[in-house]
C-alpha cells in the first residue's frame, strides 16, 4: 500500500478520504469504543459516491426523491456519522461526532433509524441493510410506474461488508432482488477479506462475483483506494440495465493504520494514540487537532453536501406544479399517510356481517377485508413467502409486481420469510407504501431478525401471520406456533392482534393501517370460526385491547373468561354450560394484550374485576398471561390457565384440541374447581 | 413425459418406484392431507440411492456406521415413510403409513425424530434438513480423522428442495460446507421448478448449480425419472474429491398424475380418487387395492433394505476385536453418553474459586471451565460465529477444525448464526460429540429456527450467548437483547441458564453438559461480576433453578430479592442497605426458571415463602417474572419489578444502568415503599 502514491494521484480526494478517516479514528478513540477499520477502508469508496454519484442534498435529508444511502456494515456508523457531518447535515454537528457512543447523543454505536437525519434505516445485525434496501428500490420501481420519473427518479446504494454477505438473509435478498430485476440497487461491497475471527477464508471461500451473477445480477470490481477506477465502477454501476448490481470495492480495512490495517486488529477496537499519529502522518493531517477539520478540506466537503440542491429544487416546482388531485395524493403518499376511506370501509364491513354468515377462517376474514380495502388504500403493497393461498393475501385486481408490471403491488416473495420482513421495512421506509406480507405464524422464527428492526424503528409494516396454533392441524409441531404470540409480546414496540371473528379482523386491520410508529403481528386462524362479535359494530372495541364480549347475567360475574382467536368460541361455549348452570359468567376477548395495557387502571378493573374465578384460554403457554391471571398486585383471583405446555403433535385440528385439553368441558370443570 | 417408454426401459426399477408412488397418493388420500407430488416426483432418485447407493441395513437402523439419509423438503414424508416400510424397518408398519397424520401414529406430517427408527432428524421448515447433515458430515470427518475409517466410513445424503434453496440458511450451510471442503455430503436437488405459489420463476431466477459452484461445490446433473441416469450421476457424486456435491435432480412434481403433474396442484393435497386411479392405470399398477404392494416388489424392496447386513457385521467384528481402551471410548462416545470426569472436574474448578479472585465476566468464567473441561472431554465439539474473541468459547489446544485438520475440535462457522445452529443439530444427531457454539444473546433472533428444532428434538446442544443485557453497553439496542430471555423461556424444552458468577458458570456447564433430552442456552455478561457464591461448592445449587444465596438477618425475610446473572450483584448491594437499615432481606439466585419450576411446591415455597415483599432484578422485559412475583395462586406479596420496558441503547453500560433504572438504590428504594 504506497500512500504517497496514492495521495499524489489526486490529492483533492485524498484530502476529502482523510477526513472521514480521522473522524473515525478520533471519535472511536473518544468513546474508548467502536469500529474504526472499515471507514477508514470505505472512505474512498464513500468519498468518490457523495462527491459524484449519490444524488442528495444535504439541507434537505426528506426530500423523497434523494438517492437512498444504506449502510449495511453498521458497525462501520463512523463513516455515516462521518458524511452527514462533512456534507453539512445540521444536526450531525461536531459535538455529536465528540459523543458518539455517549448516552442521549444521535451518534449510538450503530445507525439508529429515527436519531439523526440521512440515517436512512437502522443496521447492526448484519445482512439487514442490504435485505432492507432491496426493500427500497422495489418501492421506488412502484412510485415511478405510479407517477412517473419526474417525481420519482432515484437510485438505492448499499455498502455492504463480508458479514452482511454472509448471513443468509443476504442470499434472500440477492435472489429477490436479482428476480425482480431491481436495475437500481447498487451494493458496494467492502472486500477487505478481514472478519472478526481473521481472514475470511477461515470459514468462507464463496467467489461472491459468481454468486451474485448467478441470482442474475450485474457484477463490477474496482480498487477501493483509486478514487478514478471507484467512479469508473460506479458510472458503470449507474446505467440501469434491469440487473442489480454488486460492486466488488477491493480495500484494505483500517487502511493507512500502520501496524493494523489488513487484520482483525483494526476492525472492533481503539486504534491507540500512537497508531492514530502514525496514521495522520501517513495521511498528511499532522498539522491538526482531534476532530478539527481544516476550514478548506470542510468547504469542499460542503460543496458537496450542496451538489443536488438545483436538482431537488427542479423536482419541487415539478411538484408544485402538478394540478391538486395528483399533488394532494402524492404528498399523502411519500408522508405515509392514513388512507381517508380506511375508517368508513371497515365500518360499513362491520356492519354488514351478520350471526348469520357461515363460519370462516379469520384468515379467509382477513382477505375479506383486503378485498374491500385494497381497490380504495393503493398504498396497499401486499405478499406472501410463498403461500399465497394459505395466507389469503392477494385480493382481484392487485395485480402482480415483477420486472414486467410494476403497477403490480403484490410481490411474490418466494420462500424468504427473513428478506420479505426486510424488505417490507424497506418499503415503509422508502415512503409511498404500506406493506403488508404473510406466511406461517411459527414462521415468525426465521424472520425474527428483520422484525425485531422494524419494532425498534417502529414502522407499521403488517405481518399476516396464519396457521396460528395447534388448529392447523396435520402439518404438526414444527408448523404449530406454541410460544410465537409470547415471543411477538415480549418484543417492546410490537402490537400483536388475534381476532376471534370477521368483525375483530376487521377492526384489528383498521388498528394495523392506521398504526403509525409500531408493526402488527395478525395471527390469524386456519380453522373456520363462528362470528361472535354481533353488537357495537360502530366502535372499534378491539383498540381497547380487551372488553366484554358476553356478559354474565345480572352483570356480576363470578367467572370471568378470557380468551383469544379461536379460543373465544370455546369461551363462549364455556359460558353457555356456566350460565345454564346458574354460574354468572363473563367472556372477554383480548385482541390486543398491548392495547389493553394501555388503557387507564379503571377500565382494566371494569373489565376484569377483583373477585372472582378468571380462566385464560389460549392454544399456547401460559407466559404471557401470568399478568392478567394474577392480578396487576397479586389479588386474590382464582385462577387458571387452559393452554398448551410444550410443543404440538400432527393430527387433525379437533382431534389436537381434545387431546391438550383446550375444551369448552374442561373450561367448565376448571371454573366449578376453583369457585 | 413418455410413462409406457419410461416403464419398459427398466421394469423392475419402475415398479419399486412404483410403489412409492401409490404408497404416498394413497396415505395422503386417506388423511384429507399432505403433500403428495414430492414423493411422486423424487420417487426414481430415492429408489436408486437406497437400491444402489444408500450404505444401511433396515434391521439395525442405529447402525453407528450407516450413511445419514436426510428429507431436506420435509414436507414429503412419504417418501421416507415409504422407503423405511418398504425396505422394512420394523416399526414403520403399513398400519402407520395408513395412519398418516394421525394423532399418536410416527407417520407426522413432518418427519419427527424419534418417532420412528431411519428418520434421522427432523425436518418441516425449510432449509433446516440441508444445514443439519452439513453437521452431520463434519461429525463423520472428525470421528473419522480420530477413530479411522474401520469404524466411521460414511456419507451424507440429502434430498431439498426450491423452498430449502431459497431460505437464507441454505446460503448458510452451503458456504460452511463449501470451505470444510466435506466431499462426503451430497444434495439431491428436487428440480422440479414448482413451489406452492407457482413457477420457481415467480420469485427466482438463480442458477442454482452455478451458485453451489461459486461456493466450492462439486456440481452434477441427471434425468430425475431415468434410473441408469441417476446412478450414474450418484455413481459420480459418491467420489469424494474434497468438495460437496450437488447433483441436480430434473424431476416432474406429482409424476404420472394425468391432470395436477408439473403444476402446485400436486404439491400439498390430495390428488382425488379419480387422478389416483388415473396415476396407477399409467405406472401398471391398477390391480392392487389402496396400500397394497404386490408380494414380489415387496420382496424385491426387502432385499434392499438387507443390502448393507453384511457390512454392518463386518464393522461389528472390526469393533468387537478393539482391545478394551478404544472399544469402550468409541462406544460411549458414539452413545453420546456424559462424560465421568465432568463431575469432579467442575467440582474442583468449584473448590478453587474465592471471593478473593478478581471480578470477572461470565463470559470470561465460562472460557475458564472449558479450558478446564475441554482436555478431559475429546467429545466437546466448539465454535462460534465469528465472535471467537468475544463469545471466548476457544481454549487452548483444541484446534481448528478443516479440511487440513479433522482433529481440530473448534470450528470457525463464519457470520452464520443459523447454519451453526442447524449444524450443531447435525453434530449431535450423528453422534460422536457434544456442540457448543457461540454468538451475541441477541442473535438468538437469527438462529431461532434451528435453536426450535434443537428443543423440539431434545437435542443437548449448548448455545453460549454472551453480551446478554444492556450491560454491553456502546454497541446500543440492535445488540442489546431486552425480549430474548422470555423467547427462550417461553419455548418449551429450552433450558435456559443465567448464571452470576464463576460458581453459577461452573455448574451451568456442568448441567448443559450432562443433560441428554434438552438444549441450553447460556446467557453470559460481557461486563465484569464478583464472585457471590462462596458455600456449599459441592453441591451444584443451580440444578434447583433458584435458591437462597444471601439468607435474611434472623432467617425470616421481609423481603425476598430475586435476580439472575448480572443483577444479582445488584440485589446483594440493595440487601446490605436495607438489612443495614434493620430490614431482613433474602437474596435469591434464579440460574435457571425452568428448573426451578421442575422443583417440588415445599422446595418451592422454602425458597420464596408467602407474606413478604418480593422484588424480580433482570436486565430484560418482566413476562416471564409474573407467576415468581405474583404467586403461583395469587398470593398477597407485594411485588415490583426492576428492569427495562423498552430497547436499550447505546452508552456506557454503567450509563445505562443508572438511567434505566437498574440499580441497588431502585431496589431498596422499592422495597422501602411496599414495605
Amino acid at each position: 500500500m504506497d500512500l504517497d502514491a496514492r495521495r499524489k494521484a489526486d490529492p483533492d480526494h485524498w484530502k476529502l478520504a482523510s477526513a472521514i478517516r480521522v473522524l473515525a479514528m478520533d471519535a472511536v478513540e473518544a468513546a474508548k469504543s467502536g469500529h474504526p477499520g472499515m471507514p477508514m477502508g470505505m472512505a474512498d469508496v464513500a468519498t468518490v459516491l457523495f462527491r459524484k454519484h449519490l444524488k442528495f442534498d444535504a439541507s434537505a435529508p426528506h426530500w423523497f426523491d434523494r438517492d437512498r444511502f444504506v449502510l449495511s456494515a453498521g458497525h462501520g456508523s463512523m463513516l455515516l456519522y462521518s458524511l452527514l457531518h462533512l456534507s453539512g447535515y445540521q444536526q450531525m454537528t461536531i459535538e455529536q461526532i465528540k459523543h458518539f457512543r455517549q448516552l442521549g447523543s444521535i451518534t449510538a454505536g450503530h445507525p439508529e433509524y429515527g436519531h439523526a437525519e440521512g440515517i436512512e434505516t437502522t443496521t447492526g445485525p448484519l445482512g439487514q441493510g442490504i435485505s432492507t434496501a432491496v426493500g427500497m428500490a422495489m418501492a421506488e420501481e412502484a412510485m415511478r410506474a405510479e407517477f412517473g420519473s419526474e417525481l420519482c427518479d432515484h437510485r438505492t446504494w448499499v455498502i455492504a461488508g463480508d458479514g452482511c454477505l454472509m448471513e443468509g438473509i443476504s442470499q434472500e435478498a440477492v435472489g429477490l432482488a436479482g428476480n425482480q430485476q431491481l436495475g437500481r440497487l447498487i451494493v458496494l461491497w467492502d472486500n477487505n477479506d478481514i472478519t472478526i475471527d481473521g481472514r475470511v477464508s477461515l470459514s468462507d471461500r464463496t467467489d461472491q462475483m459468481a454468486r451474485f451473477a448467478a441470482s442474475g445480477w450485474r457484477v463490477l470490481e474496482c480498487d477501493g483506494h483509486d478514487a478514478a477506477d471507484i467512479d469508473r465502477a460506479l458510472t458503470e454501476a449507474a446505467k440501469d440495465d434491469g440487473r442489480p448490481v454488486l460492486v466488488s470495492c477491493k480495500t484494505i480495512i483500517g487502511f493507512g493504520a500502520p501496524t493494523k490495517a489488513d487484520s482483525a486488529k483494526a476492525h472492533g477496537s481503539p486504534l491507540g494514540a500512537e497508531e492514530i499519529a502514525a496514521a495522520r502522518k501517513a495521511y498528511g493531517w499532522d498539522n491538526a487537532t482531534a476532530f478539527e477539520i481544516p476550514e478548506d478540506i470542510a468547504a469542499s466537503w460542503h460543496e458537496i453536501g450542496a451538489r443536488g440542491a438545483a436538482t431537488r429544487k427542479e423536482w419541487q416546482t415539478r411538484v408544485d406544479a402538478l394540478s391538486s388531485n395528483p399533488r394532494d395524493d402524492f404528498a399523502r403518499r411519500i408522508g405515509n399517510e392514513v388512507n381517508p376511506q380506511l375508517a368508513q370501509t371497515i365500518r360499513e364491513m362491520k356492519q354488514k356481517t351478520s350471526e348469520e354468515q357461515p363460519k370462516l377462517a379469520t384468515r379467509k376474514a382477513s382477505e375479506n377485508v383486503l378485498a374491500a380495502l385494497n381497490p380504495v388504500m393503493p398504498e396497499n403493497f401486499g405478499g406472501s413467502a410463498d403461500l399465497t393461498g394459505s395466507n389469503n393475501t392477494l385480493t382481484p385486481g392487485m395485480g402482480i409486481f415483477n420486472a414486467g408490471n410494476r403497477l403490480g403491488r403484490y410481490i411474490h416473495y418466494g420462500i424468504r420469510e427473513h428478506g420479505m420482513a426486510a424488505a417490507m421495512n424497506g418499503i415503509w421506509l422508502h415512503g409511498g407504501f404500506r406493506p403488508y406480507g404473510g406466511t406461517f405464524l411459527t414462521f415468525t422464527d426465521y424472520a425474527r431478525g428483520a422484525m425485531r428492526l422494524s419494532a425498534l424503528m417502529g414502522l407499521p409494516v403488517t405481518y399476516v401471520m396464519t396457521h396460528d396454533s395447534i388448529g392447523l392441524g396435520e402439518d404438526g409441531p414444527t408448523h404449530q406456533p406454541v410460544e410465537h404470540l409470547a415471543i411477538c409480546r415480549a418484543t417492546p414496540n410490537m402490537l400483536m392482534l388475534r381476532p376471534c371473528d370477521q368483525v375483530e379482523t376487521a377492526e384489528a386491520w383498521e388498528i394495523a393501517l392506521s398504526h403509525d410508529t409500531a408493526p402488527s403481528v395478525m395471527a390469524l386462524s386456519r380453522q373456520n370460526l363462528p362470528t361472535l362479535r354481533t353488537n357495537h359494530q360502530d366502535e372499534n372495541l378491539s383498540l381497547k385491547g380487551a372488553y366484554v364480549l358476553r356478559e354474565a347475567s345480572g352483570g356480576k360475574p363470578a367467572v370471568v373468561l378470557m380468551a383469544t382467536g379461536s379460543e373465544v368460541e370455546i369461551a363462549v361455549a364455556a359460558r353457555e354450560t356456566l350460565e345454564s348452570e346458574g354460574t354468572p359468567t363473563r367472556v372477554v376477548s383480548v385482541p390486543s394484550m398491548e392495547l389493553f395495557r394501555a388503557q387507564s387502571p379503571a377500565y382494566r378493573e371494569e373489565v376484569l374485576p377483583g373477585g372472582t374465578v378468571r380462566i385464560a384460554i389460549e392454544a399456547a403457554i401460559r407466559q404471557p398471561w401470568d399478568w392478567l391471571l394474577l392480578g396487576e398486585r397479586g389479588r386474590e383471583e382464582k385462577s387458571a390457565f387452559i393452554g398448551m405446555e410444550g410443543f404440538g403433535a400432527s393430527a387433525p385440528a379437533p382431534a389436537l384440541y381434545r387431546e391438550f385439553g383446550i375444551t369448552a368441558e374442561a373450561v367448565t370443570e376448571r371454573a366449578k374447581a376453583l369457585l
